[in-house]
C-alpha cells in the first residue's frame, strides 16, 4: 500500500478502510426510530403527491373564465375545510372558500388568495379585481411525484428532511443499516478518573469521556469497557469483550514502548493488522485492523489530541462505511487566515484552530495556542482543526486554508462566547 | 420592527428572538452527561498540565551534556512505566527507559526516540549517534496550562474536544444551561398517520416525524403532543399542555383561513405574539410569541418545506438563545453553482439543493427538482437549501451562492449514494 517513508498516507488508509470494512446487516425499523441512520433500500412513493388537486393558499377556488372582467362578483357555494371532500362542482359565477391544504372543487382551475378578495357583508359573495392564471395557487395531483416514483435512494442518511419525504411516501417502516455498536477500551496505568487529583506520574483519563462523546455524536451505541492498566492479560480479556462489538477503539498502548501490548494482544486474538503507522500529525502510531468476524479495530494513540483527530479522520470514515456509505475524508470548509502560517512539516497535519463567520458564507480562521498532541486545551479552546498537507508552503494573512470543524454546524455570525 | 411591506425581515425576526428569549436555568451536572450542552460557568484547571515533566515519545531519558560526542553509550539505570514515579535521578553516563506519558527522571533534559538508539544484547546499555536538543520530546510541567488558568468559557458548546479539555482540567461536574424541553403540536383535520393510505382530502402527517427528528437533532427533550384537528377547544387543551415546555412548536393553522385557530388560541392563553408574517419563502405565515412564563412559542406553517425551513432558520436560533448562545443565522457554506439561477423574488428564499464536494474545501451546488412548499420530495432528494436574498440577480454556472446544509457534516468527496 502507498506509504510516505514507512508511514501509510491518509488516502491509502481511507482506501484500506473502504476495502476492508463491510456494511452492517440491514434492519427494517419504524421510520420514527431511524433518524440519522442510512437507508439501505430505495423508497418509492405509494401514491401521487399531492394525492389530489391541493390548495396552496387560503382563499377562494374559482373558474378563471369567470374572472376575465374586472372587478367580478362571485357567489360562495361551499366552504371546503382541509381534510374534507368538495360536495359540489363550481358552476359559472361561483366560488368555494378553501384553506391551505384543502382539495380544489371540480371545475375550479385557480385559487385567489384571500388578501385579494372583498367579502360581502353577508358573507355570501366575494368581489375581486384579480385575474388569476390557470393553475394559480393549486398543486395538482401528482405534480410532486407519481405513485411508484423513486423518492429516496440507498446510501442516503435519514435527516429530518428525508424523514419528511419518507413519511409523505408512506414508508412507515424503512430498511436501514443497523446502528453501529462501538466498544471503547482506554489503556494506561497512569490514568486516573476525572474526579481524582492526579499525583506522581498520573494523569486524568480525558480520552474515555471524549471518545464516548464522539461515538454518541456519530450515532453509535457505545459499549464502554473502561480503563485497563498496562497488563497484557487483562487487556486480552477486555479486547475479547470489545470484539463482540462492530467496531473496537483501543486508546494508548500502540506505540513502540515496552508496555505497548495492544498490537500483540490484537494479533493473538486473530485481528489482521492492516496498517500501524500513519502519515498524520498528530496520530502517527494509529493502528487499523480487521477481526476474525470482520470486526473493525482501531488502536488510537493515547495522547488526547492524536486520539481526537484520528477518530475524526479514520474512525468516522469506518463508521460511514459500516453504514453503507463511502469512507471519505472529513468535510472541510475553506477559510481565510487571520494569522500567517509557517511552512508545514513532512506529515500532513491538523492544528487546533478557531473557525468563525461574520458574513454569510465567509469564514475566517487562525490557530489557537497549543503545545502539542498531549495538550487537550488547544482543541478545547478552538472549534476546528486547520488541515495542512505535507510540506505545504507558508501562508500569509488572508490566504485560504482548509479547516475541519469539530462542531457542526460551525459558528456563524457572532462569537459563541457570551 | 423592521419590515418588508407588512412582513418582518429575517434579521428583525432574529433580533426579536435575541431580545425576547432568555437563557434557561443553569444546572450542575456530571461532565459525562453534558455532551452537546452549553457551558454556563468558566472552567479553570485545578493543576498544571502536564502535571509533571512528561515524556512525549517512547525512548530513553538522557542528559544532553552526555551526548555531545557521537556515538555515545549510556547505562540504563531504570525503566519508568507510564503512571509510575522515577526512583533515581540520572548521573553522568546514565539513561532511563521511558514510555510515552511517563515522567522524565530528575536530571534528564531530553528524550531520545527509541528508533534512534541501539540496545546492547544484554539490554543494559544503549548507543546513539543522535545529539538531542535540551527539552527534546519532553512536555514540561505546566507547559500547556498552569493551575488556575481559564480553559473553557461560558457559551461554549461541549463538543468532544471540549469534554477532553474539561476532563483534563478536573471538571468532573460542570454548569450548563438546562437541556431545552420542546413540545410539538401538529394541527390539521386533513392529517392521517404515515401508515394510513390517505383518501379524499387527506394527507399524511410528515411534519410530526420530521419536526421530532429536528428537535432531537438539536439536542432537545421532546414532548410530542400529537395531532389536533381544526377544533379550537381541543387545540386550547393541547397548547395549555405545550406551554409547560420551554419551547412550543405548533404547525399548521397559522394562515388566514377560517380554521386557522392557532393565533387566537395562543392569545387567549396569554401568549404575546411578537410577529406573525415573515419575509421568507417558503414560510411566510410563521408566528413567534412569548408565553406568560417566558415560554417560547412558534407557529410554523403546515406546508412541510415551510415547516422544515422555519425550524432551521428560527427555531434553532431560539434554541441557541435558550442555551445562552446568540440567536444567529444558520451556518452557510459558499458553493459554486453547476446550474444557472434566475433572478430571485421579493422574499428571501430557500430552495432545496444538492451540496457536494469532490475537492478538499471546494463545494458545488445545484437546485433539485421541486414543485414548492407543499412538496417534501425536493428537500428529501437534496441535502441543503440554496439561500437567495430578496431580488438577488441571476447567477451563471460557476458563480458562488450561499448554501445551508440540512446534513452536518455535509457530503464530502464522493456521493453518498451507493
Amino acid at each position: 500500500m502507498g506509504t510516505t517513508g514507512s508511514l501509510v498516507d491518509i488516502d491509502t488508509a481511507l482506501d484500506a478502510i473502504s476495502r476492508r470494512v463491510q456494511p452492517l446487516p440491514v434492519q427494517r425499523m419504524k421510520l420514527s426510530a431511524a433518524t440519522g441512520l442510512t437507508l439501505a433500500s430505495p423508497i418509492h412513493t405509494d401514491q401521487d403527491y399531492p394525492p389530489f388537486d391541493r390548495t396552496m393558499m387560503d382563499g377562494f377556488a374559482v373558474r378563471t373564465e369567470d374572472l376575465q372582467d374586472s372587478p367580478t362578483t362571485l357567489n360562495i357555494v361551499e366552504e371546503i375545510a382541509a381534510g374534507s371532500i368538495p360536495q359540489v362542482g363550481l358552476q359559472s359565477g361561483e366560488a368555494a372558500r378553501v384553506n391551505t391544504g384543502s382539495p380544489v372543487p371540480p371545475n375550479a382551475d385557480a385559487v385567489v388568495m384571500i388578501e385579494r378578495v372583498q367579502l360581502s357583508p353577508d358573507g355570501r359573495q366575494i368581489t375581486t379585481d384579480h385575474t388569476p392564471t390557470v393553475g394559480e395557487n393549486i398543486a395538482h395531483r401528482g405534480s410532486g411525484v407519481h405513485a411508484g416514483d423513486l423518492v429516496l435512494t440507498p446510501g442516503m442518511k435519514l435527516t429530518p428532511s428525508r424523514i419528511a419525504g419518507a413519511a409523505a411516501a408512506g414508508a412507515a417502516h424503512v430498511d436501514v443499516f443497523r446502528r453501529p455498536r462501538l466498544a471503547l477500551i482506554v489503556t494506561g496505568s497512569e490514568l486516573v478518573p476525572v474526579d481524582v487529583q492526579p499525583s506522581g506520574g498520573q494523569i486524568r483519563n480525558s480520552n474515555g469521556l471524549s471518545l464516548h462523546a464522539q461515538a454518541v455524536e456519530s450515532g453509535c451505541e457505545v459499549i464502554d469497557l473502561g480503563v485497563v492498566g498496562d497488563d497484557p492479560k487483562r487487556l486480552e480479556e477486555h479486547v475479547t469483550g470489545g470484539l463482540t462489538a462492530d467496531l473496537l477503539c483501543v486508546t494508548g498502548g500502540v506505540s513502540m514502548g515496552q508496555h505497548d501490548h495492544v498490537p500483540s494482544v490484537l494479533e493473538a486474538l486473530g485481528v489482521d493488522i492492516i496498517f500501524h503507522k500513519l502519515a498524520i500529525k498528530p496520530g502517527k502510531p494509529t493502528l487499523f485492523g480487521i477481526g476474525p468476524k470482520g470486526q473493525v479495530v482501531f488502536g488510537l494513540p493515547g495522547n488526547p489530541v492524536s486520539c481526537l483527530v484520528c477518530f475524526m479522520v479514520l474512525v468516522r470514515a469506518a463508521l460511514a462505511r459500516l453504514q453503507g456509505r463511502a469512507a471519505d475524508w472529513p468535510a472541510m470548509i475553506t477559510a481565510a487566515l487571520t494569522e500567517p502560517l509557517p511552512t508545514s512539516g513532512t506529515r500532513p497535519a491538523f492544528m487546533p484552530a478557531r473557525l468563525e463567520s461574520t458574513t454569510l458564507g465567509q469564514w475566517t480562521t487562525a490557530p489557537v495556542p497549543w503545545t502539542g498532541s498531549g495538550d487537550p486545551f488547544g482543541p478545547a479552546a478552538g472549534n476546528a482543526f486547520i488541515y495542512r498537507a505535507a510540506n505545504a508552503p507558508a501562508l500569509a494573512v488572508g490566504e485560504p486554508v482548509d479547516v475541519m470543524p469539530t462542531e457542526w454546524p460551525p459558528l456563524f455570525l457572532r462569537s459563541e462566547e457570551a
